[in-house]
């Protein structure tokens, strides 16, 4: 049986400040990464966070980021491996707490922004970061961009790892993401980006910027919530996935 | 056999800032409060500590604080018991993930500073920080204030529960601490504290303001190790202890 | 001729979050309280909001807070005055140099949330924040509670003081603010609330809680832009003072 | 008469933590960098430095950084020009303010730590913080690494600019700094050390990584207050230029 996880950040929110609608983009995932205080969030909201997580019984993961609130987590910082799998830990134990007092597990952790991008660049880095994980517990599933450092590092100390793809981005023939900044990097036919999923899924093939199949393995697809758009995208991803026959799963049941 | 725990504040260096001698104090305690990130330490700090009190083989506590670095956590602030509570699961995970991913247990939290404080002396917020303890880890023992509401919160709801007294503070004769901005607040002859102490640990009596003997059951007692002068009454009252031959032992083997 | 201001909080939006709707309330009020990145904000939401009053042509006032983004500076804070006058000259300078760098001046310093409240109560504080605005710049006019020790403060060293009055708070025969944990502290019915503004700015009187007339003289009104009922709210009470032939006026014109 | 200035970081302290031997090294140096709460400080200590530093009547600078107290402001941050020249008008206001309201000016600004590096290289970085700096005083002066972007850019606006030399650092044919990882980038043995400053600074003249003289014109030289090794050298530098007539004197007086 066909089964992918929609994956979405979730738990954005910060004191006063709210992102995100996550009552509302819940029923449509199968699982969350929770914001973990660093690049945004705070103990209130992950505590609020996990519970309607675990209500829904979607897949809680941890979704550490730079220490840069002001930035979103969205801007390149200079940290050595060894800080980043330090701030990892920080964050991945900082959820967990609330999750163990809620009775629920973590199933993964994906990391966020910056640091997600950076790391699927970088072995040492995603090497820091995969151990980290491990350390913390082995039976963890490190959620990365497919094709990247980030899941070649996991597999080779052989932490579980899931690949993310994206419903709406070129690939290059080498199956990495066409950056943003090139035309073309964005599918804002949400029509041919929806088709294009649904192949990914069902056939593991996705026509690179060149024109020519690669393959494709996807675990997870990206979905957002933060605005109404957003929504109606990932209602219309599920249900042309479920049109196909692909049951929407957690990771736990996936990797 | 008599026993009593020495626990200090330990790991509340930042970044580039360096507090404390932590590597001197070690050899001399029996349980160590660790910084958690919010009003003191980083996850480097934290990590190396961690890894420090492991390898001495002394208790590891979480030391929670108010998100308050520029204050060092000493200043009061007006938080409900439910943002209260959620500060100490995010720490105490926190910490707990440097532990476990270290090897070792979390055996103790105590509240740092203001947070402490006020939890002493407010029965709701104590007792929203007690669930938060427990709700994570029903074993993990609270180390607050000998007589406090701290104390007494925690008991309540059946979370172990340990009395910390202090070698230089005046009592008063309802057992609490005489307040800091009162004449005789502190006592400041080392040797006189020194004998204090003792009496409490081997006799469960100390003299308050007013003269008379109150008991007190002491299961540990609070030292610094911020400087040499500090070190030195740490070796003292260690020395005055053991020479009655009481041992100094964990919180884990105490309550 | 009768003129009274209306102030507003503005500029209160911080990297990914956006707080309130501050284009569409700029044009209902004469003076904006713009944060200062401690409570709220960040350099890129000031310039930009300072650009705005700017434009607007309306005043512009430090909104200094207690350093908690996380409670929004709605937290009290047990800081000493040299603390907290320090703070202010901080976020004072901070929201200067956006103005000074866009060819527009300061009209006021208003403290926010937490800090305007205990400022409004302790002497010794607002003492200290009266003397950190006078010694950068003694023309600033501080906005505080009528008849708070903010305004007590304020005038026995000179400072200019504005006296903020609330439309929707119920006043105790004294003068001050009934507390909001009392019934009927919020005037919840609307046209009322309008109608008692009126009347503090055309007759200097406001019905206390005892049903007695107390003598009140507002420079100032406190609005909010943060939703569509409050915009709609401004817009009733600018209406309803233009209506008697009241002028809106930002405190310069006014102190 | 032969002129420079000597320039060092001061006021890093923050909260309970304390960096640097200030009250030492500010008889030795004739221009203070002054941390401005980003990278490091806090509004007290911004205070006290200030004090200090017009109470010994030397330059007084104020010294932006990154938003990244973890990492003292040391960690390349991808900020766009934007954000980095809006905080460092942001940190410029708040040293302002506390120079104001001391009766003191401010002098210069010179971007601490990554900032400065960055800014070295990066032609559009640099120049928005020149334009941020012109914008709010057009006669602040510009403290950068000789020959610099940062020098560059300043100069091509009309901004002041002073050229900032190091004392134990190698430089390429082409006047940049070598890079730190290379062999032989810091310059150990003192003497050498002070030999090299003393010709820069009578000579104009200074040996290159391959053996080759090159032009140099230093401004100021930048020396360290952090222990009493760095306490020694500068006292050693300072001797070693008034032996050979040149003054020390703040960049007011040289540029």
């Amino acid at each position: 049986m066909l089964k992918v996880d929609l994956n979405c950040d979730l738990g954005e929110s910060f004191g006063a400040y709210t992102i995100g609608m996550d009552e509302q983009v819940i029923p449509l995932i199968s699982s969350a990464n929770i914001a973990c205080g660093y690049h945004a969030s705070d103990p209130l909201v992950m505590q609020r966070t996990v519970r309607l997580a675990r209500e829904a019984g979607i897949g809680i993961g941890a979704h550490p980021g730079f220490p840069d609130l002001m930035g979103f987590g969205r801007r390149n910082m200079n940290v050595s491996p060894a800080e980043a799998a330090a701030y990892v830990t920080y964050q991945l134990g900082a959820l967990y707490a609330f999750a163990r007092s809620a009775g629920v597990k973590i199933q993964h952790v994906k990391p966020h922004g910056a640091l997600y991008n950076m790391a699927g660049r970088d072995y040492d880095l995603a090497l820091a970061i995969a151990r980290a994980v491990q350390a913390f517990d082995p039976a963890l599933i490190l959620l990365g961009l497919s094709g990247s450092e980030s899941i070649r590092a996991a597999r080779e100390i052989g932490l579980p790892a899931a690949q993310e793809v994206f419903a709406d981005r070129a690939y290059m023939p080498d199956g990495s993401l066409m950056p943003r900044n090139r035309e073309g990097a964005v599918i804002h036919d949400e029509e041919e980006a929806v088709r294009r999923t649904v192949r990914m899924v069902t056939e593991h093939k996705v026509a690179a910027a060149d024109g020519q199949d690669i393959e494709i393995i996807p675990d997870s697809i990206c979905v957002h919530g933060d605005n109404v758009k957003a929504l109606a995208f990932v209602t219309r991803i599920r249900r042309a996935l479920e049109a196909e026959g692909v049951t929407i799963a957690p990771l736990s049941e996936i990797v």
